[in-house]
């Protein structure tokens, strides 16, 4: 059982710097998974007028980094490959969810999929691949 | 020559929310390529203190969007591999820079790297990916 | 119901020359899914000995290729991003499986898993993304 | 100068089962890069008469491996992400190229690029990213 170490994350994540700047409000953290939320706004648009694929990317990243941390291994990330599905409604809530599929001593990996909270619609999943420090985390 | 709609890019990506939000400044905007920079500043941390990979990303999604627009048709990004070389610096300038390497009617295919300007050093790469959709760009 | 078209499917991969070349042994078409199977023999051996990343990459190819066509249009690989785990044991049975996450009219995702049969043990994940090139197959 | 090693991994290439099944014909190895040529020949063809996806990848792969080994230390791929350019022509004659972009203590990164060695056509572009053993390769 690691809840102090996956209530502390999330108590991390809601005071962390970058996910205060985009809004982001980390949902769950457990053992080998995560998800995050953010809502579409203005602020997130491109110069088309769309969310951008950067604020999209970031919202994957933090359940990722959760996710990959909740074991309490130091992990760091050594690549993501995103693949753009639908565009986000204007406004509407999305979730990304990190799901663990693959562990060794030195890596891990993760499926990440965003999708609009009230549509269930798609909107981007990711591949991501974490390298496990082996250092104890220490907050 | 599209200097005018290069132009135009620039100021679209200057006034863009999501570029505000982020503190990025479009450095250049050619024919298949774009430079954009932004700094590592302590808004843009993770939980332990780096710069958040969401952040590296957005960077180089601003200027693969950029140069993936400068021909003037509109073209969306189809997927990106990111991979991490070394954190950045605290509070140094990082620079994007988007190269086309390949173009057909319907995709073309960018190398982009973030590199902190003044030691030059890389911080991430990435491989991008963009669907061409025919329609010309009309702000 | 495509059953004609994924039974056409099956015999067009059975008869492929690059198949053959591999003895891989599609196992399954389906509505955006396909198995394909392959053993680790000594001829896809790399030069450490383990079965090269090209032939295991080249099974969860041919799954891709297989899944992306079953809808009865013609679909071309666009990008593939592949994350190896564990080497699999010399001489097993392996099954990849891919798995339509996502489609619109021009693109299609897929997820991707390589596993051993006997252990169920996870040799490599991938993410696939296909053009939907509109055109109806017609062999 | 590790020309002794390379010229071993050179030697160990034309060895290997897997290329020698696909045809593979190592062209350089040097300090953090290769080069290996393949024929798009007949026995690469996937069921639309294409060259197979597996085949462009594979040829890459053997690059990709050679040249994350040409330190003397052994590294294993991690993940490597292709995006596809044009078709190769059937008969040509295509060269991969693998170049290291980044290296730290445990991971390392290539650029690698399939051309038409006559036409110089690009046909396939990846990311690849190795993780560093440790270990000093021995034969």
């Amino acid at each position: 059982m690691k809840t102090g170490l996956h209530h502390e994350l999330k108590r991390r994540s809601l005071e962390e710097p970058y996910g205060r700047l985009l809004d982001l409000a980390v949902w769950e953290v457990g053992e080998g998974t995560a998800a995050v939320r953010m809502r579409a706004t203005e602020d997130l648009k491109n110069i088309f007028g769309s969310t951008h694929g950067g604020a999209l990317f970031s919202l994957i990243d933090e359940a990722f980094q959760l996710a990959s941390n909740s074991h309490g291994i130091l992990a760091v990330a050594l690549s993501v490959s995103i693949t753009y599905g639908a565009a986000p409604t204007a406004g509407s809530l999305l979730e990304a969810r990190a799901t663990e599929i693959h562990k060794t001593k030195r890596t891990s990996t993760y499926l990440c999929e965003v999708q609009e909270v009230e549509t269930r619609r798609l909107v981007a999943t990711a591949q991501a691949l974490a390298y496990r420090t082996g250092k104890t985390i220490e907050f």
